[in-house]
């Protein structure tokens, strides 16, 4: 058992580090100016970094293999987490979800001609893509309830169903989606479903409204509902196979729950960050804030669980590439349940002690806890990973799996 | 001790609900809509809804005594909370703050000439009103830390500061402030301050931005950030006179916090109401969530905190209506703090339940929470709150009170 | 509404209060040495103390009507929080669980005969009394799960079964015992139960052993492991009615969980006390603990629970009063879960406070810890009155009551 | 980075692990038969196990070096564990405290002859020692507070103070003690306190009374509070010089506290094999516990916390090991806290699901959570924990470390 990271991590943490430090948050005010003045148009700053960070060859490291930077999960998670520093900064090394997901999907899945059609623009960061999945009539934490139908109609597939939470949906750039349905409602549970490649601008495709968090209107991301109706997409636009689409699902989940949870952490590093800048720039009767001992009690805590849930993150990422995501189920889920809630009580602290700059746009504290706050809710409410993580616990005492 | 309203309570609890559903909830889909149109004019239909209200006599319900409808604190408590439930409601009852603190203020402190040009016109609901206090360079909770200052010239006050979260400041009917801000930075502590009438339309009086809450922008009422550069106004429009700000400002904060706590109970109650009926609608793993025994355990504690908080608010009500503010000093610091403080824990249950429409504007939660978690730093911290009870039991042992 | 407690109840709290103070106090000291000294006999101080209480007229206080002090719920209520500061003085005013109970079960449901031969002696203090109802082996919160039998066998009864957590079972003037047990197994749910009177030197009847809990032995009151076996009683001793166990149970709940409850609430002020005692003359990095803002949000936290509760306690009470237990059904539940988790919070922050002191003998807290943790399983663990609660929440939606 | 375990590691593992189940685990009732049988008296069982485990070479394993079993703190940390599911099993090994701190002070300060005459018959088995620190008068985390004064007297030094939870004060083999105390109040803070050998049989060394932790004696180990009134030992005694104490002081705290808390994650892990064993045995309206979803939410959290506490208390061993305590300074303190606020969370689970089994001595569950819920106060409370860790924090961004 070893603590210290590899030098190989330490090198490209460093590299990003320096990266961030000097290309892109000082080209934060600007990104941010022009996503005010047009949010749905991609600000032209963000594209002039992409093409820096490509050339740094900063680039889709979360890709594992020479088709990537070669990285481990173990080693690409710590760049995860500087970057979810500033939550926007990811696209800049066009490491950011669900575009990375859907890349690892074509990657792995797609056959030839998919990868040339649509993996190669994506991994050039010249497309966005969305993944469409959630849908608002159903619980989507189970699959089984998917409705959105696939069938098939000689050389086409007809699409019908209503998705939600469609992410990059807003992006200027979107040209591709990645569509969850039923081929075949009667066949096994986990055997109904298939993946299909469906390009926005597909007849019957439709955008029916862009949806806030919390107020946010995340764009020039955007997450949108998306009514499909009789959408034909040729029959080659299948992924794998009829079927296939459970199985594809699970595949992406794993290094997906990686990303996010660190990231997760980045942000709430970032938020002890400015709260301890905070309390000790600001005074109330007669000391700073950081000398009351109520402040001392959580930054002591929000230091303490930051530590262990960053260890537990690395830790589910060392057991994916050493036996894969099924060996790291327990620790996936526990992750993707225990991130977030610790994010959420380090930045509301940090919004707490910031007092009405907390709640407003002045720090990006709201906009943090909008965003994880989601994150409870996506990919699977807590309730559900919990419940994972406890029929496993079960399991090895006689009960049922 | 009995716990049953008075008759006479419990009838104009039954006016404004019925009122409610029968003339405010059938137009909120109206209300919204004119709001998302153009929110920076006031919505026709509130005028409407107003006008009806007026009529009706559900109007300044909030005033005590002859000016009002009569009512004690205890008697208009149950009143706040039915309209909290929807928060922008108050408005048609011309029961919203600031605008109620900015009458009670003028109605108690306020000269015949005063009352004649800002009170008539804020009672008939013509005009609204804005309180200027918090300042963004200071922690506010300190009233002795405030900058403002209100220095004397001639027959004229001329004042230099900044503030924000200045409510009402969006509204297209706003036409008077209330300053407060240091006379005397030399006097005794509570003695430097003053208050001032001063109309929105004076020269040197700016609204620099709006402040939005978690990505909510709140026209068409909505929280200003205002700078006042050499505002001059006559001496005639110092309320109550020089040195009594912070007197004033104490009497202001009573009765407002039981009609705020009240809102939030409202707003708990409608959380705990959607959550119910979200849990028996929605099916996961082949039973209704609310067959889920974890959302039993969450339920029952949502009614408990419900319960016990109302409780509290209607006995500091209570309190105040025999004996006076200073008499419920702990209680009303007691409410401050735990009314928030439940109902975010409801409200983000509720969002939970809810799954993407609870963090999105298909439900009301979002923003609801947004909205409530400024109620934690709004009129002081909690922090400050609670240190506050505590020296009153230090108190009672013989501690520095 | 009014909060005021009227006269005749600040009359009584009066007694009790100054009793407690004069004669009960000031021997507390006598009363542990004479039970350290000897657990298995009844300290003879508290016979004396029991005399005085008995000719001051403050006894069997909690039993309504013309038998007792004529106390409502509500009256006698805060007599119980007063009692409930220290834990074992209830029983000075005949006042304690689970005679109280068994008393009131005997003056509801009990014929001439066995009022004249066990309520009298009861209702004197000569004799004391237990209720055997849980059971090792089953979860007995579901009362259908009961497994002691009950058999008719011509003029007898004859008992069989295992029961445990028999409060009073150690106590050395325990002479009768309740028995709740299945006549009719085959019966509808609730019709299945009987209760009858077991004199405890019945053969057959056998304390198997005296359980601890947190390492406490609580003799001389004591809770016991008690095995029946064959135990024959003439039918005569059978309460009210083959099948009318479950509704006797019923019956008694209701005031003991107000009982329960304000004792807790006792429990819980005086560690509020204890701790605000300590804080103040305590002394860390040069000021005292009292001065450290941590302390300062935790005692602000107490108060504010403890209020709340309170008034949710005295709410159930009034509502028992005003129309019975059923009536009342939620908010009995809510405090039973309500006021245990509130006072251990103030507990363990009282043992914090006073470091190695709190979990030792030195201080009364670890005892009360003890006790109090029990509540939240005697009498139903918190998951079944939440879950209660959340049944009448979804009746109200339409969903299964 | 690497989480695999060193096969090294995995041996010793293996090793404790097969000799708790062959060993220790079949005698444990005899164990607790002969303790309740005579606490004051060694259990001639435990002589037993220890000669086993002695020739088993699994003996002395925390002591680093050639003297012990050569193991790193971090390979040492997970036989704590395993010893700490059963707390009492650590004597078996000669692993337990204060005897292993004790050992490393003479190990680390002792000179040839203080360790002939100490080390030695502590390393065998043969005796017990105990460290006298905690004062009952002052809050002992300040060490600067202490008040137990150390005179030189010609060839002597004269000890004069109070101590209390002096751990195994109460244990039938103890024979020395180590005595903080100062020998010059005058000097700089961390100069004033020196370390002193003295024998439990010196005259003016009295054993005032054995304290309970929640109604638990713990003996035959047990925890005192220590008379020295004008004690007399030789110069020789002292423990690396005067003023040393402080020193001596802070290098036992870093081991010790890893081993305090992997113990305590023993007991964890233990508590909720119980507590799973329980929901899969126990059924309530129709269905196990297990599968009521509040249940698989606490499962899902308890394992995630322990999985994430387990994970930094490695890292702080690790850091111990590459760069000695002082580097691990915040990730010690942070451990402190976290790991029995962890378990006891996951205790008090246990014991709900238990009920009343839970509360008794039917399971080791209650005595478990009063022993986890002294290490919230031993060694340091919380509070003074979180303050390190906070000023850390503080410091790297300039404010006061």
């Amino acid at each position: 058992m070893d603590f210290r990271p590899s030098d190989r991590a330490l090198h490209w943490q460093e590299r990003v580090r320096r990266f961030m430090d000097e290309k892109v948050l000082p080209r934060s005010a600007e990104y941010w100016a022009q996503v005010r003045e047009d949010h749905t148009r991609q600000p032209p700053v963000m594209e002039e970094m992409k093409a820096q960070a490509r050339e740094a060859g900063l680039w889709n490291m979360f890709l594992p293999g020479e088709h990537g930077a070669g990285l481990t999960n173990l080693e690409y998670a710590p760049l995860a987490e500087i970057m979810g520093r500033h939550l926007w900064s990811a696209e800049v090394f066009n490491c950011n979800a669900p575009d990375t997901g859907n890349m690892e999907v074509l990657h792995m899945y797609g056959n030839a001609e998919q990868q040339a059609r649509w993996l190669k623009p994506l991994m050039a960061g010249e497309i966005r893509s969305a993944f469409l999945m959630t849908e608002p009539e159903v619980a989507s934490s189970d699959a089984t309830n998917i409705q959105t139908r696939i069938d098939r109609d000689g050389d086409h597939y007809v699409i019908n169903g209503r998705k939600w939470w469609s992410t990059n949906m807003g992006h200027p750039n979107v040209a591709i989606s990645i569509v969850m349905g039923k081929t075949d409602p009667d066949a096994a549970t986990h055997a109904q479903q298939s993946q299909i490649l469906v390009p926005v601008d597909t007849p019957g495709f439709r955008v029916e409204r862009m949806l806030t968090v919390f107020g946010y209107d995340e764009r020039p991301i955007g997450h949108a509902e998306v009514v499909l109706e009789n959408v034909r997409v040729p029959v080659e636009n299948l992924i794998a196979g009829e079927g296939r689409g459970f199985e594809i699902a699970q595949g992406r989940l794993g290094p997906g729950r990686i990303h996010h949870c660190m990231r997760v952490i980045g942000a709430a590093e970032r938020a002890l960050e400015l709260m301890v800048q905070r309390l000790l720039s600001r005074t109330a009767f007669r000391k700073t804030l950081a000398e009351h001992s109520v402040w001392e009690q959580r930054i002591g805590e929000a230091r303490t669980e930051i530590e262990m849930c960053r260890l537990l993150v690395l830790k589910a990422a060392w057991m994916m590439d050493n036996g894969g995501a099924k060996n790291a189920r327990s620790e996936i889920a526990q992750i993707k349940v225990a991130a977030p809630r610790m994010a959420l009580k380090i930045i509301d602290d940090a919004i707490q002690a910031h007092g009405g700059a907390g709640v407003s746009s002045d720090t990006p504290l709201a906009e943090m806890y909008a965003m994880v706050r989601t994150l409870r809710i996506a990919d699977g409410p807590d309730e559900v990973h919990n419940r994972a993580i406890a029929r496993l616990e079960y399991a090895k005492h006689g009960g049922r799996g």
